[in-house]
């Protein structure tokens, strides 16, 4: 395993430029190797699981990354060759405790969902709406509802919304500013209901946990008492009978 | 309803002007067709419920929406062209889970309350205060009122509030910071305890319906066993009283 | 106590410039009516309480604030004049819930204690580090202790500090960015802790009261149980007694 | 311990330019004064302890603060002399409450562990694909690994990413958004939910005290009426027992 962890270190390496100018053909060598080696790996576990093996993500995931190494990288494929150092992500698969914290970030996914589903529903309308209003004027911002949907993301992290797009925007249409401060007001009220959601989930689990224990832990004391107390009263319902007769 | 969902989407891609080009006459109609749905639809509610149709504010919520689409739409109108894109908004009291959403987001509006007035009443006084002091020199960011309450507010989101903003003025008012600093750390602070007040009454709710839960089944094992007590003290005290004679 | 409240709506209104073109000698009227009025009535509380006048915080706050209004605003004291509106924070004073939540606010500084000093003590360190390894080659942002702590202020809000400030020093200094990636990452970081001592610090109280009740309740119910088990434990033995002789 | 506070005050205030100029020799002497002082100090500590010494952190960290003094500060070691103000870090080891503080930042830490190797891991992986992408065009921003860490880090912190870097980029290559919308998404992803760690650990330890003890009480409450309540039914039987002849 740890043999995988130094390859993919090695990957990363290969695509710094300074590097490949001086050893570049040993590189590229090491790279192939490794590439057999994952090959190799991802052979035998397919041999050994068969079909059971599409059935864990994480394969599926090893087997999509390893298979990019594959894909003819010259020409105009710049965009593939970059795409090679993906196959660092292995090493979440290859270390368990990363597995984990990446389990653990999907599993908040969940709880965003009805908020997320909200918040592109907010941004389509927000973005066809601008397009609408502003994208005669300022196509280079508002030209087409994608370029739209990219300005109000920008305004959405704060960067430039002001100095950048609406101050220039208000020379022109005065009341631009009736449409983004609600807009940066709703949007950034749903991202911290988002937040929210995601902390009070993490929360609820981490405090069951501990509490949910100790709570146990008395319901069984206070249900063992019961038991006592029911043997108890079976006791002086014997002792009553014995010395009736 | 499903239906609605459909013609919801179906409306957001007709602003979009690429595909009003090319087939700008279908959708037209197709529009039309949604009108008539939703407005059919509304019609038969309002003579199903009557009166109580309006006590619903997610039914006062759709028949606003759908009016918006009989303002004629013509001329300098472009404004309510643009609103007609609100109609997506539907798909929000269609879908129950959206619904929940939304009506989790306003719950969450009284225990900001006080906080949203005390930032109002700051940015109120800060805007004044700023209008006299750098109003003069600096007409286009705190000319008026209004135009301060812009500007703080952009200071607030910390978009360019210093390179933008208060370094230029610094020229002119070498103190300016000594207003703009406690502005943006007294705006953030309260900002802050209102993200504080939302989560706090967002982890109550989440909190009180697990744990109170558990401990109502401890407190009501608890009270069983002290009505089981008594039986048996009534047991023992009979016993001692049949023994008496 | 309304009256204040409208007064204090129109004091706000008073340093309005359009307005004041318009009706600017029944403002001013207006003013001097309501300074008197603030007057009269801390005149008033003075004299009826005395020296314990001053032990309540809000009761100098309100001096401070309409002793502004004494001052000579004429010449060159426009700040003064700026100040007049800061009146209108007696509206904190006058409505309890305002009151209670800047109390609040208060109450949630001591928690922050340490944390502010620890980031005051960063800053200067970081302040005096600056200006001295980049004073001399950028007077403008490094010159002096002040302009530095300005300038660290500005990058810990991450406004242009990368674009505005730390690219162009890199120009000159290429490794300027040692010293300003660990100090966004450090004051960000202390920024963080400081609002988990606030958020963790709300927490505690809000919770405090839901939960500690219900088991409050539980710890009476059991304690009530022990009692009816002595009681019961008496009866045994009594009985026993009596049936010794 | 006070003296040497006020010494670290005396020693930050010797790098003010300002001051330097008008009292430079007195102030240069006091700074020996107090670098003799620290020395003694550390030196009898050092007797005193030996070995254990170095067992304590602080001491080591205390020991190298002063160390820095004894360096050569001529010629071109401008940096050292700014290192000097570091000694004013030594506040923290003296103050005991800013110590616990620092403490407390650092058992922050661990809980972060494999969320900050998951974010090395994504930025170093989206650095080589960056250098990979636009390297060639962007050589600026983007020419070597290093670089595209640097923008990359500004991105994260949101700082200009759109205005000042990604459109730029998108007249040249239309799609680049592709690549950094998904970088912001996925970075401030990973580090909120670094962000909710370290609130769900503090929250943790800050809870555990007051309930905790709470449910202990309970607990012993509950256990001390069950030893009750079998001395009950001992009774009960030795009665029974004594009356069996």
């Amino acid at each position: 395993m740890t043999v995988i962890v130094v390859n993919a270190i090695l990957i990363g390496l290969e695509t710094d430029p300074d590097v490949m100018a001086f050893g570049g053909e040993l590189i590229v060598f090491l790279d192939k190797v490794a590439i057999a080696i994952f090959t190799a790996e991802l052979a035998l576990k397919l041999f050994a699981y068969r079909a059971r093996f599409f059935r864990d993500g994480w394969n599926v995931f090893d087997l999509l990354i390893v298979a990019v190494a594959y894909v003819p990288a010259g020409g105009g494929f710049s965009v593939l060759r970059a795409l090679r150092i993906l196959r660092a992500l292995r090493i979440i698969s290859v270390v368990p405790r990363m597995r984990q914290v990446v389990q653990g970030l999907f599993t908040a996914i969940p709880a965003m969902g009805t908020v997320v589903l909200l918040l592109t529903l907010i941004f389509y309308i927000a973005a066809v709406m601008a397009t609408n209003l502003f994208g005669e004027r300022f196509p280079l911002w508002f030209g087409t509802v994608g370029e739209s949907l990219y300005t109000l993301f920008q305004i959405m992290t704060l960067e430039s919304w002001s100095m950048g797009i609406v101050r220039p925007m208000m020379d022109v249409y005065p009341y631009a500013w009736l449409f983004f401060v609600p807009f940066v007001l709703i949007s950034s009220f749903i991202v911290l209901n988002l937040f929210i959601a995601i902390i009070v989930n993490a929360m609820h689990e981490a405090q069951d946990e501990a509490s949910h224990a100790e709570r146990d832990a008395i319901l069984s004391e206070v249900r063992l008492l019961r038991t006592e107390m029911q043997a108890l009263r079976d006791d002086v319902a014997r002792q009553s009978l014995s010395r009736a007769p």
